[in-house]
Formats: structure tokens, sequence, C-alpha cells
């Protein structure tokens, strides 16, 4: 029984005197999917202004990633994935090439998923899942309706935000690969934010890595890809707008995540390998 | 150019100048899923009653089958792949074995598919698909979070309805098979039935079967299974409720499906065989 | 208990012993609902193409009207207004003017709802509905989060269709109406369809009206409107936007749609009110 | 344009160059919303423990609503109203009365809401939103699908979490009442919680009410009343569940969220009016 001078527990809101009403579990957390990647190019002017102080556009001005996911996670007990309904997921995301002194890194501006959790499992960690409907291509073993994970695959992804379509991405494989994309391979840096809400306290800003282990990939596909933004959301997002479309990448993709480092001074030792979900 | 004194024309609704709006393309329809299926019993009383005149019990009375199934679609150009919003669809169906004379087949009494078109689909073969929300385990590539297509692989399904849980299954995988579940690989006959409107005129009401190629199956991996149902939708749905639960299977399936035939005379040949989706 | 020789039954798919697991109820089903309407224009070359044999654009080619509606419906008994989830859903449709002889109707090309009971039913009665995501402003009695149903009041409306936005409107109201919009009042005339199935079994094919009883409108308010077709879902559909935009209204509208009837003979009497629901 | 020694900007993530893209809108935050409320008793044990240290259950130990409101919402400028996808959103609350001192308060233990926003929002102030599928009847004014807001009106409301239905509620309206249910006109006391993520930093952790202004009641009406919780989703919030049931009241209800403030000591004067929404 939980002590009644301490009153309701638990990781996260909801508060329960037992701590089992959280919405959250601690970490770490388990992911598997099965990840669309693109690589494009990005006007530099535009993605520095999405860097803060302490990180610049690195060895490679310019690259960017759009991503899409379809995950499912768990906890440490596995408990969640004997109910598909709250261990499936679906994520967008675009990556920032950028490094922080001479560490290669990844800066994540915008990020969609279609469930509660992990949206706000994101803002946790600092990376800034927004509400959205995401599709992608799955892997079929028989028949005509899908794409072996093969020669020939065709693999699309879409995004839409509040019924608006706003990305849309294909890939048609035509190549193994030996090494994975490197915009996949790098730690993200993000800007751990939560607004202040009683007058005199400053909101939560941390530039934050995450601590990641348990990374698996599968064989990796890739090949001609496109790449399309619709109807911008904004000014800021579109600045992010594809200047040209790199290759396209198939794979699966395993993590466990389990907690946040600030951002070591540029001197450090390089950190672990850090992830991207959430 | 349409004629203009056809006036509007579409394999469906809505039907206009040039047909490009229907909501349904015309058949061939192609189909490759992922399927978590369960063999159950129930009261062979219960299940005579879902029988329309013309089918009985057939040899083995009380056979049952929860089928869940992830799969994708296309018309036969294949357009539809390109927009996985468009081309997925979940669906979960209940198995009865029977028989019309001497030929043994499967009367499916319910559906629910998560999609508007496989829904109305559905109602032009005669087979009963509701709106539900469906979910079932994806096999992972790499990582804890969910099973490989192999032994000690856990898949569960689920199935709510209007925000109430109604069936969930689970299958753990200890075995190769050779053949797939009989009741997956016998013909589905259906009533196909449409209310009528006009008040002289009488619904359309049709005992079918559906015609189908192309029907290929993965590897079959089976074990042991659990299956129950919740909150009970109605008195008639109740009716199917596990008596006892069997042996479970996933593996990979497609079909194109092409249309549909009235059921022949008991003393007909057999028919092609015929497939379960829409 | 229903006659063992019948086998199941219902007043439509699925059939069960009792008939009790019908996902449609047989009518009459009675509306209320809160409707967002916008005159507009249209080529009326292109909508003449939408119109079958015995249909002409009547008195005023090119009328068109944009219609959002947040409805509650119940079968005769209203079992169903006590479970939300079930009695609501929102719509949006397009009406053409047009007329049968002399008779001056409407036609409804373009229909989408949110909910899949209403979607079928549209479809036996002949209203070419599908899915969309359909959202509308909804009046407030306090504060400044919405409007009065009163002058300045502004109500909003949006169609999305498999996340593309389609259809934006808009209605600032200014004045009290003594008489709804006329395209709200004439009958609806429908081709009813449903595509065969057996290879020589033809699709169903009437021209009908619905016979509605029980009309009511509330106090009819208007002003000025905008309306916006954004990205085009194809062809024929783009051929029904916008020439020009004119009043807009916002009124409570409430009927009961009894059955069908085939279009009676451009010399027969007027027929009854005809409705736009379902 | 931004400063580029700060970096990206915002009231919350996704920080971007200008601020434009956050998901969060700063304080303060308009609503008016329709409620569907009903009184209820709880075990008093079971209350107190999900009561912090420094509140008690004050004069009316067991005291507890439970509140269904169908929201719009808008920042200072309005905006969002144009856009009804984006500015309605459902919620439902559980309250329990309890005391500050000598103030008397409200706890809000559980609340779902359908949209990411408000649920992220409510995270901002301490309230513990997850998401669910949330239902209520809207009031008509004419037809026989709805109620009028008037005697012998029916309002039901309904919440499901993740495919199950959790709480079933209606109230029948019989007559006018001069104040407001006492539960919603009490401040809210609210834990504001946030995890922390790198290793050495403490959680988020205050004591808060918020700050309200614009508090407007319409006319309430009250009436017998049914709530019943239905599949438990954990222990601790089973043990809210219904001892007995008292009245229900229908109402509109708007508010302007403006901040929050520590708990001041018991000893202070009494705070300003405090909300439920966000």
């Amino acid at each position: 029984m939980s002590d009644p001078n301490h009153g309701p527990t638990g990781y996260s809101l909801p508060l329960s005197p037992t701590g089992a009403s959280a919405m959250l579990t601690p970490p770490p957390w388990h992911f598997a999917g099965e990840v669309v990647m693109v690589d494009y190019r990005v006007d530099p002017d535009r993605a520095a202004r999405f860097l803060p102080p302490g990180l610049d556009l690195g060895p490679d001005p310019g690259a960017a990633a759009a991503v899409f996911a379809d995950w499912q996670w768990c906890s440490d007990d596995g408990a969640e994935l004997t109910d598909p309904q709250r261990c499936q997921f679906g994520e967008f995301l675009i990556l920032l090439g950028c490094s922080a002194g001479d560490r290669v890194m990844a800066r994540c501006p915008y990020a969609w998923v279609d469930s509660a959790v992990p949206m706000l499992r994101g803002w946790v960690q600092g990376m800034p899942k927004q509400f959205g409907e995401i599709h992608q291509t799955r892997t079929r073993s028989v028949g005509r309706a899908g794409p072996r994970f093969a020669t020939n695959g065709r693999y699309d992804g879409t995004l839409s935000v509040r019924g608006k379509r706003i990305v849309e991405a294909s890939v048609t494989l035509s190549e193994r690969l030996d090494e994975p994309p490197w915009l996949h391979t790098v730690p993200l840096v993000h800007t751990r934010t939560f607004p202040g809400w009683v007058s005199d306290t400053p909101p939560v800003e941390e530039l934050v890595t995450s601590q990641v282990t348990g990374v698996e990939f599968s064989e990796i596909l890739a090949g001609e890809a496109t790449l399309d933004f619709g109807a911008a959301l904004d000014d800021d997002f579109a600045g992010l707008a594809p200047v040209s479309v790199g290759r396209g990448y198939v794979f699966g993709y395993a993590e466990t995540l389990c907690g946040g480092a600030l951002l070591a001074p540029p001197t450090a030792s390089p950190p672990v390998a850090v992830g991207m979900t959430g």
C-alpha cells in the first residue's frame, strides 16, 4: 500500500494511489519498426535557423532526410505487446545533419505520430512530436498487392495533418547496401522543452541526447526516391522543403531507449548511439 | 467523352460523366495479407440457425474459425498501391463449416473492416462487412518489440465495435504445417442481400460463391491459441461464442477476386477455390 | 423463434437467426441536424453531364449548393439516441438544381459522411455517400469560442477525403429569412445503383425520389459566404467547382425518411417533399 | 527575423525560426462548451488516496462528479475558430471534492480528451489528460432525433479508451436550477508533473491552481441521472467507481484560462475561480 503521507504517485500523470494509472511507463522502452527513408537536400541557410546555439551544420550543410516508420513498442516487461492497439504507431520525422563541435549528429525539427503515448513520450525526450495521419506500404510475402522486400519493391509513405496532405514519398528498391544511411546512425540532439505555467517559473529547456542500446538493423535495401511537400503548414516548415531528392532506403530497425544526457562539451568523448523513436 | 444521352456512368455510385468518380473499381481485385486465425467450436444448433435453405452443417458440425487479416488491395492496374492510406485495411471475420449437398464450404456470418471501400465491396459480394476497429500483431525483423515469423512468435488480434471490445485472440507459434487450416481453403457461400427501396421492389437475395484466382499461401505456422468474446453485440452474435478453442495459425495469403456465381445445384462439379476478402 | 426452414433473416446484412444483427434498421429513420449551406453557381454544361435521361437543368441552370450537416438520427423506437457514438454523424453534399418535366428537383452528385451506417443507408436510397472527415462550427450559448445563432455569427465547414482537404466554406450571418433556400426544399432525385455480381445479373438501376414526412426548419439565418474546392479528387468532381459563390445559410432541419418511389411520369401530381439525409 | 544567436524559438515544441510551428499557442485560451455532468459518491477512503499532502477531503468526503464536455477553444486572436477540425474537442473528467485548509476545491484524478493539442495543454497545467473516444448527446432545435434543452430532454455521454467502453452516463432533465452544481464552481488543484529525463534532473512537481476569467454559465437544467463504470482500466481507477449516483446537469459553460499559480498557504485569501478545461 502506498504511503498515505506521500499521496498519489506515478512516473507520469495521472498520479494514482499505486502509480498503476500513469499514462507513461518509465524507460527503458523497446522499439522495433519498418523504416522507409528518403535522403534529400534543404537550403542550408534555412536549416541553420533550426539549430540552437552550440550546434552548426557540420560537414554536410543541407543534408536532410524524411523518415517514415511503422513501430511496435513495449516496456521492459513486454506487457503492451499483447494489445496491438496499444503497442503500434506510425511516425514521420525530418532529420537535419548537424554537428556539436566535432561530433556529427542529427537534429529533428519536426515529427508526427498517430498515437498519444508516443507523442507525449516524445516531449519527455525533447522530440517535437505532433499528431498526424501516417501511412506506409507494408511488405507482403505473397500476391500482387504489395512489395516483396527485394529489388523492384516499391514503398510509399504519406503524412496528413488535420485533413491536409503534407508529405508524399516513394522508394523503388534496386540494390543492397552494406551500411545504413548515415543520418539514421548519428546521435540525435534535442532541445527538451516544456512550457512554464506558474508566472515566475521558467520553461524547461535542456540540450540533450538520448541514450540508446540494442540497436539492430535488418538488411538495408535502397533505390530511387521521390519526395514532395504538399500544402505548407507554415513558412518555417516550408523552409525545409526539398531542394533536391537523393536515394531512398527500406529496412527494419530496433533500439531500446534508456534515458537522456545533457549534451557534453564539444571536447568530450563520443556519445553512445542515439535513436530516433519514442 | 460520355454519351450525353446516357447520362452519368460508373461501376458504382457516385455516377459521373466519365465514371471516374465511382467509389468502387470493377473486379478483379487483388489482395495480399497477413492472417492470424484461430479454430474453435460453436454450438452446432446455434450455427445451424445461420445457414440458409440449401446449406447444412456438413461433415464437421460446430467447426468455426476467427480470422484477423491485415490487407493491402489493388485494382488490376495497381494504382491504389501508391497510396497506402487507400490500399490498406484490417478485417476480422467468423467462419462456420457447412455443406451444400456434398460440397464442403464455409459460411461467414459476421465480418468487420476498418475502411469504407472494402466494407461496401463486401456487400456487393454478399459478405456482411460492418465497421470496426481491428488490430493485429505485425511481424518484426529485428528487436524485442514484436515476433519473428517463427517458433515462439506470439500474435494477438483484437476487434472493437463502437467503442466496445468484442473479440480478443492470441496465437503462440510452435510448429510448421504442410497444409493451411481447412476452413481457409473451402469456398465461401454468401447470401448476397440488398434492401429494396421502392415499395413493390423486393430486396436482392442471391445465394452465391465468389470466383477466385491467384491463391497463394506463405509458409503456415501454428500453435496454441486463445479466443475470447467480450461484451456481446446481440444474442444472435453471442450464439457463436467459443465452446472450445483449437489451434491457431499465422500465414501470408493472397488471392484475386474476379466475380461471383450463383450456387450451382448440389450435383454440380466442384467450384473453384473461393476467397475470404473483398 | 425464427422459422428453421427460412434461414437467417434481417432487413440487411448481417442476416442472423432473429434479424437482430442487421447493420441497418428498416425505415422510417428520423433525422435532426444543424445545417451550414452555401449557394453557388457551376458551369451549366458540366452540371448537365451529371443528369440522367429524364432530367434537365430546369429553370435555373447552374444553380448549386454545398451543404454541411451535423446530424443525429434514430429508428422509430428511438433506441439509437441513448448511444451518441451511434446516432451522430457529419455529412457534406452537393446539390444541383434540375427538373423532371415541370417538376423542379435537386440532384446530389456527391456526398460524404463520417459513419458507416449512414453511408450504407445512402446506397439503399441511391445517395452516393462516401467516407470523409467532416467538421462544422457548433453554436455556443456562452463565451467567445464560437458563435451565437445570431447576426455576426460565423460558421465554417470543411471536408477532407483520405487525408486531403477538398472543401472549405464559411457563412457570416447578417439577416433572418422567411423561407429556407430553395435547393433545400425541392425533392431529391437519385439513381439507385448497386453493382451486379453474378455474371448475367444486371446492376440495380432505378430513378427514385425519397418519401419524407415530418419536415421542420428552425429559424433561417443568412449572410455572406465563401466556398473553395481544394485538391480536386478527379476531373469529374472538379467540373462542379464554384464559378461564383452566393449566400450562405444556417438553420436546424429535421425530417423522417419513410421509403422511396420511382420517379413518376412528368405529368403526375407533385411529389411529397423529399429530404437530403439518410 | 529571429536572432541567429538564439536559435529556434516558440511557446512549445516544435521550436522553429519564428516560433510559428509551435504546437501550442500561449495562454490565454478561451473555451466554450456544452456540459453533461453527474454528481455521484465514491468511497471516501479511496478518494483520499488520490490527494497529495496539503489537501484533505474537506466538508463533504466522497463527493464526486463525472463531467462530459463538447468544447470549442481558441487563442486570443480567435484564429482557430475558422477551422472546426482544430478548435473542437470532447472531454470527460472526474472531479473529487477536497479542501486545502479552509478552501473548498476540486481534484481531477482522471481526464480524457479526443484531440492532441488539448491533451498536451492539459499536461502544461497539471491536468492528467489522456486520449479517449468521447461522445455526448447534442441539443437539437427541431425534430425527434435529439433533445430540446428543456424538461424531458435526455442527454447521454460515453467514454471508450483503446476500444473498451469505460463510462456511460445519462441525464433526464426535469427542473431548472438557480445555481450550478458546486463541484463545477470551486477551484481545481492540480499536481503539475513532468518526468525528468537527464539522470540527475528531478521531475517537475508543483501543486497549482489555474487562473481563470470570463466564466459564464447558461441556464442550468437538472434531473435524474445514471452513471456506470464498465471494464475497469486498473484497480486505482476502479476505486473511484460510483457508490451511489445523484443528480445530473446540462448547461453551457465558458471560461478563459490565463495561467497558473502555486497553491497559496491555507491562510491566504480565496483564489479566483478555477476552471476545468484546457
